[in-house]
């Protein structure tokens, strides 16, 4: 396997560690700690390990951790007065509403009322807007951890030309503007592109945000192509005993490390890099809401 | 000259047409007559231009018209109280604020101010946002007319690669948000781009926007392409006499024209989409703000 791995959870660890001492010194300096509302809907086994693992990062950074359980069956104006509640909580400064949500709730209507300063996945339109208009945002986890990866395999991200497979609200969209502000030259790709494996032959930066497990196949890499693969797919795994499943991502990994240059793998690539990400956009949220700087990590 | 010309002259005023029987429409069943404002600071020679054929043409559309001319020397707490005024004013549905303004006044601050249900130039972040979220917003003018004229031309654009040159927030951002929104692959090129013109030569519909004059070479178009150009430069023309000036596009069109398919010619391509769109955003936002379904021209 010639392509470099791209270790994820090593570059996320050290980089919660950074945003743990600048937590401290907040602390310190300003007598603020940082807190983050994490609300969960019902009771998804996926979603419970997901809000336990994000509370867990939370106070191992030394910020504030703030749990709401809602039964599954609460209505909409329930959670909207509960996210509106914590939008006027001084001791919350990032508020993440864990999705999916039941059917009786719209979740483009709970986006859009978390505030846009305490709004730390960064879907509500405000920051969607004020990312793409180059302003000041609070920005998608993942498509920043996404974007650091990269930034931190490659260097200087200038003048490359990165291909963008999947173009989702969440991943693909936000990824084109961060890698645009690094002066990409940034190419949207998704499923009724023609010719795929052609176009992300062309990049030296392909990032995969489908959910479609293994969809990139090796020839549809450039040799020495850096690979960041945003998918986590859960996939049957036979071969591990019966009824066994195993992650994988968007790309065929073992035979797309064969021509890569980089590649994240997963588990282990962008995921750890999402809640670091949170965290940091909550020590920001923290920071911007008292009237301070952001903190330089 | 193999190229069909894209006449937008003609297709913005048959668009003009079915907005004034939208307009009359809307008089009729529900005695609503949108509104457009438009604010001029100082005394640009082109902004009075573009001014005065605005107001020109909401009133031929059957929309009322106000204009405020404001001294050049106005403060920038001055004009944010004239646009909250007109915020609040119930016969304006659509407020643009004619750019550039003088150094006193921040650009994005007169921007925000404006209310996003009334932000017919679509710069607001908000509106900004929720184009990017495929949400109802108010899309900016140039880019509307932009891509009006590849469907009206192309029909249905699916599937086909649209590079885009130049990657404004009035302009080229928005522009390859619609082109995604219909199922285009969307590359966003820019000043930093490598191979620029190898770049180019890949693309079904090619976009200038860069304003830089007839940039975009012969060799930089594949044949049979849809040229849209968005640019309008003034460069110096000798040969019609001293001191004489001519439009030219960022297209080098004499050249181009030879190659691709379908061009746009400047002026007369997309300029006169862009006050249609702007005629169409207000009746919209009159709309809108009145409770009431958008009118399907």
């Amino acid at each position: 396997m010639p392509a470099a791995m791209i270790d994820g959870k090593a570059i996320a660890e050290e980089f919660r560690a950074r945003i743990g001492v600048g937590v401290a010194d907040l602390k310190t300096t300003h007598n603020l700690t940082p807190g983050l509302a994490v609300v969960l809907v019902g009771e998804d086994p996926a979603s419970q390990v997901y809000v336990r693992n994000k509370g867990v990062a939370t106070k191992a950074a030394g910020m504030a951790s703030f749990e709401y359980r809602l039964d599954k069956d609460v209505s909409e104006a329930d959670l909207i007065a509960q996210v509106t509640a914590l939008n006027k909580d001084d001791d919350v400064h990032g508020i993440l509403v864990q999705f999916p949500v039941p059917p009786q709730i719209t979740q483009q209507t709970i986006i859009e009322t978390i505030s846009p300063s305490k709004d730390v996945d960064g879907l509500n339109p405000v920051n969607a807007g004020r990312l793409a208009s180059r302003l000041d945002a609070l920005t998608p986890c993942t498509p920043q951890g996404s974007v650091m990866l990269a930034k931190q395999t490659l260097g200087n991200l200038e003048g490359l030309h990165a291909v963008i497979v999947g173009r989702s609200n969440l991943v693909g969209k936000p990824v084109a503007q961060l890698l645009l502000q690094e002066n990409c030259t940034v190419t949207m790709a998704h499923s009724r592109t023609r010719d795929l494996a052609d176009l992300c032959r062309t990049a030296d930066i392909l990032v995969a945000a489908v959910g479609i497990p293994e969809m990139v196949k090796a020839d549809w890499v450039k040799p020495g192509a850096c690979v960041i693969d945003v998918g986590i797919n859960r996939i049957d795994a036979p071969e591990r005993g019966e009824g066994k499943t195993r992650l994988v991502g968007d790309v065929d990994f073992e035979a797309v490390a064969e021509i890569a240059g980089h590649i994240t793998p997963v588990p282990g690539g962008v995921g750890p890099m999402t809640i670091a990400c949170l965290l940091k956009n909550t020590l920001d949220a923290a920071c911007v809401q008292a009237g301070l700087d952001k903190i330089n990590l």
